[in-house]
């Protein structure tokens, strides 16, 4: 049985407010919740519920079974799927980029939705890290979590400012910019270094724009036609990049 | 000054019952409405409200200028942008795919960003029109328009059941899928077909799979990685099908 506290605390952790003060946020979703059971990565479980009847993990002393009206009451999702865990914000020190590794750098990217849509990406073009400046959203909101789509397991994200990053990496760096630069279809791109992406209306800033040597733009093929979604940009540079590599195996048709 | 029912007729353009049932629906935003007002598009404005004191088009007989006030009270943005038109929904009849041009078709779309930011995609990489399984989430939706970015003006879209319409194409029909099929980097990709991507999470139903002779996949580079989000891939998949055409001319660096 929930106590209000424990719902009330819960329900907060919705606000940047009081994930910062707990030091905690929540995953929720059957599908994330097992699959954070099983990472190895950084992420700590302090509570897990799950809800009575359905199907679940072995009961684990941070596992509680409520009822479906009490699920109702803790979730943020208009269905909800039956399991939430409360999850310490890890404290991992700022990884700096290794050769022989592609990484992406987000300049104040805003939107939840653009900023867990990129991590997803990030996953399948297997980059080892996303860089993202103290501006852009934080990845603990709900919604950015929540469209990692289970990446943010996968993929660290270290907030850090990119100007002093870019200018101490010796890989190579290259930036997405709508005006100027190479055509991104006309040029070698390496399997390794820093793709720096930017602002959803202003692009780059000007501060991090002077670090990157290398400019890169998607060729537009209509007169008119405005600009591309930062996530949707991310994915052409990320396919581009990884274009001339071997891809996974495939699984066989089913 | 706007009366209580005008802002209610307004504010119930919302829902989709009333769009339906009044033929109408909002689109909001300075630069879009601009754009609205010079498109020789299918779109009649029937009512515009700009805010008192923006510099804003020429009155015309359906513009009147209200308070910030009461933007506010028919806006659906948190930060209002001093301009809403209220526009007739165009009725235009189903055109069937010409050769020579590329479309996509999109089966089961669900979510209003995923769609709206595909049709960003579409005038960006000179989709003729897109066609949508009655299934898919309303062009007509306030968060649909909004993410289509403008787009919505030049971009045609057509609801109808896809596998008639890809039973009865004459141009090379392919589809994205996530097992099985070609990968996208090693094959020809044409400059002329129908492009059908499917549902958030389901994919292309079978029933339009079986139309689909050309099975395409975009190859993924780490282990465990989940999937891509619909709009990436088609982000993804048209640059590729774009990739041998000379775009157009850029801009000068600026």
């Amino acid at each position: 049985m929930l106590s209000k506290a424990n719902i009330q605390h819960i329900k907060s952790l919705e606000h940047k407010k009081f994930r910062q003060e707990y030091g905690e946020f929540i995953m929720e979703g059957r599908k994330i919740v097992m699959e954070l059971i099983n990472a190895p990565g950084p992420f700590r479980i302090k509570k897990l519920y799950l809800e009575e009847g359905l199907p679940g993990p072995a009961m684990t002393p941070e596992a509680e079974y409520i009822s479906a009206k009490e699920m109702e009451r803790i979730s943020s999702q208009t269905t909800p799927s039956g399991a939430l865990a409360v999850v310490e914000i890890p404290k991992v020190p700022v990884a700096l980029p290794q050769k022989g590794y592609l990484y992406l750098a987000l300049d104040g990217v805003r939107d939840p939705g653009n900023f867990g849509t990129i991590l997803r990406l990030a996953d399948w073009f297997d980059i080892a890290a996303v860089y993202a400046s103290p501006d852009c959203v934080e990845l603990y909101n709900p919604k950015t979590v929540q469209s990692t789509m289970g990446a943010i397991l996968r993929v660290p994200v270290h907030y850090t400012p990119l100007a002093p990053l870019l200018e101490g990496c010796s890989l190579p760096v290259t930036g997405s910019v709508l005006v100027g630069g190479t055509d991104i279809n006309n040029t070698h791109l390496p399997s390794e270094g820093m793709i720096v992406l930017g602002n959803e209306s202003q692009g780059i800033s000007h501060e991090v724009l002077e670090h990157i040597p290398v400019r890169l733009y998607i060729p537009a093929y209509r007169r008119g036609s405005e600009s591309l979604n930062v996530a949707t940009a991310a994915a052409i540079i990320c396919a581009a990049f990884r274009r001339n590599l071997p891809p996974l195996p495939t699984q066989p048709d089913i």
